[in-house]
């Protein structure tokens, strides 16, 4: 399943910039995929783009409309649903990370059947998985984890594939989350998958490779996350990684949604390496990704140093300071 | 989702005594739940029960036929369905573990809908989870894990509520498995569940309770094992277990159906106190459960002498021997 691009955004009335995630990871990563935005009346977010209306966008070529907005309970609004079924009607196919299918709704399902139109719900995978084998497979490839969700980890991994690129090295962004299956045209969402094959779903989405060939692959949850740690296992066992980059958000006191308190880096590191071993014993951490967007340069600075003292790695904040020395560390141990 | 009780054992035309592995769980662990056992011509399996064709079952008061017999891939065979619509119109529930829905059989359905009968297909929770919380629930809790897949995980966790309950415990078996779920009457086929709510099904199976009960936990999978492990951690997590007994197949060389080793007893024991402490720190080992099925009685008491030694808790193997070692242990740990 390979969601075609270009695509049109489309925010509906998306209350804050916020809602509009989705829409601004792929404006981030992508924007070469991105003909324009669409907003409704309301709306609250804009992702930069050139508003276009759906025949503007058609006629620019959009072959996707991407819903960009999240909304509460991942319930497709009914407004929505003009917009949607002229999107269809004028050859677009329709792609969306909500909760709800696509074709729950009658009024799209009918114009998709009329026309022969893809509906990608990016969260509900349509591709049958086997259980994971764990048997080592040719390629190369990083891992993101985290201390928590929600730290960085798809950013984190997309800043590696641009570094690793920008070095000329056969470099692929493998998507486990909805908003990564967005910005990469393809994937799985993980945690969507059935229980029995989170290991065999991570193994599909990164399949044996030429030896020079790096998958870089988007982590999920935390080994330390009370609700998720079962979806992040599978997944280091799947993907087998031969590296990882541990992310971190240093101003999160307790970890998303619950009481725990946030695991120490260290503790990530080791329990990675002790639980991805099974699958990959040359397992080993090569960097610590940091968003650092509270602290002055000075302090950020600071405590990338200071990490990256503790832990023997090279730490660094993707986005305002780049991948560099973390893919220097990567090529060194896995030349 | 409650079974009624009594069960029609359904046998169909099982080839051998193996792919009735089900219905003869059922009736080692509760027999007083099953009227008799319906076999088809053909049938190489019998678990010791009167036949009883349906009209004699719904004699009898038999409330749910049982499918107690696997088939390969999973699939209803045509040749069962006269049997089963015959149950429904007799007035029964119908339960199986099949991985096809029993209502995807267009006369077992109809017939389902025509009676207002139900059809519990145990595999195919229709629950809807939340993500786990983590946060410590009241009720006392054990779980048994294991060196891998079908090691006895399932026996064990029977083998100590009988035992507790002989002691006037109050103690309940609690089902994470397509065939515990027939013993227990209830429960969920945890690695069925979507992978976001693998711990907050768990959760779910065994939730806050009077501070003297315990529930006992059916293990499912292996830390150890690349296919389930995310499985095994997120019902670790989620049950939360207080203590829990490792049980172990001796003569197994390979982790079941893929080639990695069997892992050391110790090792299981360190992972899950690892692991497990994250929502209750807690957590011990109270002893080992061993299948010593394969050795004779001086033999098998020798390795469980070893086995009790090497790890400081004791050893039995729950059909052999019993579970009152390993309770006594869990009542000192445990008050």
């Amino acid at each position: 399943m390979e969601i075609t691009k270009p695509y049109l955004l489309f925010l509906g009335d998306a209350p804050d910039q916020l809602a509009a995630k989705t829409a601004a990871g792929v404006v981030d990563w992508r924007p070469d995929w991105c003909v324009g935005q669409m907003r409704l009346p309301g709306c609250g977010a804009d992702v930069g783009l050139d508003e276009l209306d759906i025949s503007a966008a058609a006629a620019r070529g959009a072959k996707t409309l991407v819903i960009g907005v999240v909304n509460a309970g991942g319930v497709l609004p009914d407004r929505w649903i003009d917009a949607i079924v002229a999107a269809i009607d004028a050859g677009m196919d329709v792609a969306s990370g909500l909760h709800m299918p696509l074709a729950a709704v009658p009024r799209i399902a009918e114009a998709a059947r009329r026309t022969g139109r893809q509906l990608h719900d990016v969260r509900l995978s349509r591709e049958r998985f086997k259980t994971g084998t764990g048997e080592k497979r040719p390629g190369k490839r990083v891992l993101t984890v985290g201390t928590d969700c929600s730290v960085g980890k798809k950013y984190a991994a997309l800043a590696l594939e641009a570094e690793m690129r920008s070095r000329g090295l056969d470099a692929e962004f493998r998507a486990t989350g909805q908003t990564g299956v967005l910005i990469a045209g393809r994937g799985v969402a993980i945690d969507a998958v059935v229980a029995d094959f989170i290991s065999g779903a991570a193994e599909w989405i990164t399949p044996a490779a030429d030896p020079d060939h790096w998958d870089v692959v988007e982590g999920q949850g935390s080994l330390f996350h009370p609700s998720f740690a079962g979806v992040t296992l599978g997944l280091l066992h799947g993907a087998q990684p031969d590296a990882f980059v541990v992310c971190h958000e240093p101003t999160r006191k307790t970890m998303r949604n619950v009481k725990h308190p946030i695991p120490p880096i260290g503790a990530v590191i080791e329990a990675t390496v002790a639980a991805g071993r099974l699958t990959n014993p040359e397992i080993r951490c090569v960097g610590i990704a940091i968003n650092t967007a509270a602290l002055s340069e000075g302090e950020a600075q600071a405590a990338l140093d200071a990490a990256s003292t503790a832990h023997g790695v090279p730490a660094s904040d993707p986005i305002r300071f780049g991948m560099a020395t973390i893919v220097d560390r990567l090529l060194e141990e896995v030349p």
